[in-house]
């Protein structure tokens, strides 16, 4: 799952200008490193302690940074591969947000956001729908197996809040409120990028299954489930995403980033979609991401690299889908069935949690200045003023696209 | 397995010109997203269906698309997995033929040729050599667990027999008929691609094993066998390979294409080669590749990336060494052990099963004008005239090489 | 863990001038081609026969190329696979040395030394202290269960032996001895190719990990461990080094090395660390690496990818970290427990073995005109000269960066 990180390097460092290429790669290696330990200090925690909702559960003990379970012990083997995998999850979603905001924001200000983002925001939201009694999935049967809402649409919320308050790239709007385009530098780059972030993903999906001793896979909720199912549908979503894209498009930045919004869209029933459904699902989520990316641009908003569009429609997309066509899907323990309106309401709260915190937080930044870099550092280039190293030494002449 | 396409991606567009890059990639992805929806839909039928040759066997019905087993089934944890990674080796073989076809090829029929090569002609190819009950082993004792026949000769045989319609790049052969090299814009891309496809080659090979409950480790074919042969002849017939191709060439691009052909032409007897005689195969496979690929060139016969040479003269070594150093090798339930005479059959029913198809649809497809870009789009360059993005888009300046 | 070599070639390539890409990879490839078969004829033997120091153990007849086990066994699914990793990380000391040593060094001693400190030297301190019965832990309580020392100190330290023979690139010092910093030609792939290292390495270390029939995952001395341990202490190590190196020097080429500075500090108490130790180990590995690599130049040596600082440094501190924090935790069967003292003899013998070994062989291959390419191959680059095949053949403008 590591590699999802890989990827995201490469994305982000090929779809940022020249000038600005190792700021990008600092920025996001940076994002990676904050929420590794603050996810130990507090995110596992908040993670365990949430599912009731703003009560704290007594098994939040077992997350306590000083617990037992907290580091090596010989009669645990699990607690440190679920908070690994939960830790890179958390990386993910700083990630999502670190691609939107490449170009002008500030270093301070951004590992602030990260942080938030990474180790609280999102476990929160995964502690009240992506855990085994979450009051979403206890109360109104929420159902998301692939994390699509907790991950990508609050991912993709937060980073639609910062971008109000941080503001467009210099150049990226016309006086008369057209947008233009802003090129990275490295088109190949980005899609061998998202190829791997792709590569990682399937990793990411297959941790979303636990196997329970006595020999049944399930879901984070309990339900019985097979790799057989998951293994259909990321592929038949990841497919049906890229053709859907390419069919808007014709663009391979698109049919890469419409092959994503492929896996998220079937993410969150990954282990009910008969196949060509997931397909269908990831085609009509990949279809429409560039047009929500158009109403975001129109919106005067510059999300570098459709983040917005991507993860968090994406994510909407994928839990309301469920609503749609696995309503009626039984859960254990007496908890009530999969409904179109239980996940409208998962789909409400994570939009609001991830976009509220988000704004809220990029305004707190902005009025004590930290948010944005000064207009002369982002027209010279971050990699000039803050990176003691050239991307090229040796050279690599710019010049605009003929 | 899924790095083995983010690998063929980067290989692919480093090897073009940068006139082409995009439009590399975009084909290359095309392949994939319309092979695994396909293959879901006829694939896997086609590989239950005809073991047997002609006639359907009754076991095809679990494969059809409305079948209970394809999708998610809390009786089979096991359908999917294969389905999947069956789908994965069937991309495999589109983007071998897609290296070889970039800059001129028609987007049209390349999907088709795409489709047809990776969701029909190996498949039957497989279903008859490298499954349970395929003829060519119930009957003549064939032997390949590592798919060197049913992937890499069959898509390397179809290759050829396309080429011959599409034709060599403009530029490529002189009017006395002597060939120009023709670089990619990016060989660390290319080389650092290869390695990438290597790094998932592991992958594929392991997933050639099958875990059978009761805790013995199989073949395809049923025959007992352990991870551990796999490791060291992987490893063994790898290197091999480079040191092969360097002998031969001293030539990067030809090193990891040879550590390439080294995988492949040990790969049909991973479960029995003593390891130095992996690496001996390996070797000569790898030394030969080259002077394949030559003749390939003389014979007029513009392959971009040499995959005639690498994947159809690898799986075909690969699967005569075999006869040759194998032979006697039992099998199991009473079927013929492995001989020099049942590999011939099964290399001739792979090679003339590739070629032909590849030469007799790429035939129909130049009929109808879906083969070749226009000679102008051609020149000006594949993304100028099929793709709304630049793969530079501040620029790189191309300049002929000193 | 073979993508770990997937990062090294683009790690090396892009720290290699334009001039030198191509052959910088040659020789990362031919170093990993030829410690495989070398490792098959003689490392695996001198694994198994030297824990007692310098007499033979019985056990390495399992070792010899003839022996049974070498090769497909029903009888044995774990020698192949034991054998398959300790290649991998043979490969992984001499890409160690590899990436030092690059833009002057001869092809031929290059591969003679690879091969020796791949197959012969490394292992050598393997079996003496990362083997359930290696003298400098049935005598002293060695303990490194992430080789920290046999593999990264004994590299670095016969790197830096090598070094001092083969002398700093032409240009690198002034004359009045001090020193030009000579960047790369790509940063970005430079750190694509450390991540893709790291990814590897998360793999690395599980492989260190040994699943012992009865249920009981153990460390490599047969002491009982757990992959959640493993888990933890990688990440949190991993993260300290990137924070660490960031503090220092807010370059991103030094936080990625700092990364795997971290992971190498904690490697070899990865079953002992409460994670935040793991991390603060991991920050002052790297916190200081830098400071030793400007030591090392300093002292004339021109490492031009900082291997010394990266792993000799990273690996030393890594062993006495063991002593410092580690110590008394008990060892299986009588014998002694962890101490600093048996640390600090484990970590000297490997400083000797390593320096000494790389010292006396680059001295004798210096004699025989075999370590440096003549100074003229050097200036014109060795791509060049070498061969036959340009990095980008449509050309990338080299021009001083501004």
């Amino acid at each position: 799952m590591i590699v999802i990180h890989a990827g995201f390097l490469a994305y982000e460092m090929g779809a940022s200008r020249a000038k600005n290429v190792l700021a990008s790669g600092i920025k996001n290696i940076l994002a990676f490193a904050f929420i590794v330990p603050t996810f130990f200090f507090f995110g596992w925690w908040i993670y365990l302690a949430f599912p009731g909702g703003i009560t704290v559960a007594d098994a939040a003990a077992d997350g306590l940074p000083w617990a037992q379970k907290m580091g090596p012990n010989l009669a645990d083997n699990a607690t440190g591969i679920f908070w690994g995998a939960f830790a890179l999850f958390a990386a993910t979603t700083a990630s999502i947000m670190s691609g939107a905001v490449i170009e002008r924001i500030r270093m301070t200000g951004f590992i602030i956001l990260a942080i938030f983002l990474g180790s609280v925001v999102w476990i929160l939201g995964a502690s009240w729908g992506w855990h085994p009694s979450g009051w979403l999935t206890t109360e109104y049967g929420f159902h998301d197996v692939g994390a699509a809402g907790c991950v990508h649409l609050i991912a993709g919320a937060f980073a639609l809040g910062v971008l109000i308050n941080l503001g467009p790239r210099i150049g990226k709007f016309n006086a008369d409120g057209t947008a233009n385009e802003i090129g990275g530098h490295n088109m190949p780059m980005t899609v061998i990028g998202l190829m791997l972030i792709i590569v990682g993903f399937f990793g990411f999906l297959g941790g979303c299954i636990i196997y329970v001793n006595g020999g049944q896979w399930t879901n984070i909720y309990g339900q019985p489930t097979t790799l057989s199912a998951f293994s259909f549908n990321t592929l038949m979503g990841f497919c049906g995403g890229l053709i859907g894209a390419w069919v808007k498009t014709r663009d391979p930045f698109w049919m890469m980033s419409g092959g994503l919004v492929g896996i998220i869209s079937a993410a969150a029933g990954l282990d009910v979609w008969y196949p060509p459904l997931a397909f269908a699902i990831g085609f009509f989520g990949a279809f429409m991401a560039p047009i929500v990316a158009k109403m975001v641009e129109k919106a005067g908003i510059d999300d570098a690299v459709a983040a917005v569009a991507v993860h968090g429609w994406g994510g909407l997309w994928g839990v309301i889908a469920c609503g749609l066509f696995a309503s009626g899907y039984p859960n254990i323990n007496d908890m009530p069935p999969v409904s179109l309106m239980g996940q409208l309401i998962g789909a409400s709260v994570f939009l609001a949690l991830g976009f509220g915190s988000g704004f809220f937080l990029s305004l707190v930044l902005k009025m004590f200045g930290l948010l944005r870099v000064p207009p002369n550092s982002e027209i010279l280039g971050l990699d000039k003023t803050k990176v003691p190293l050239a991307a090229y030494p040796e050279g690599l002449r710019a010049m605009p696209a003929e």
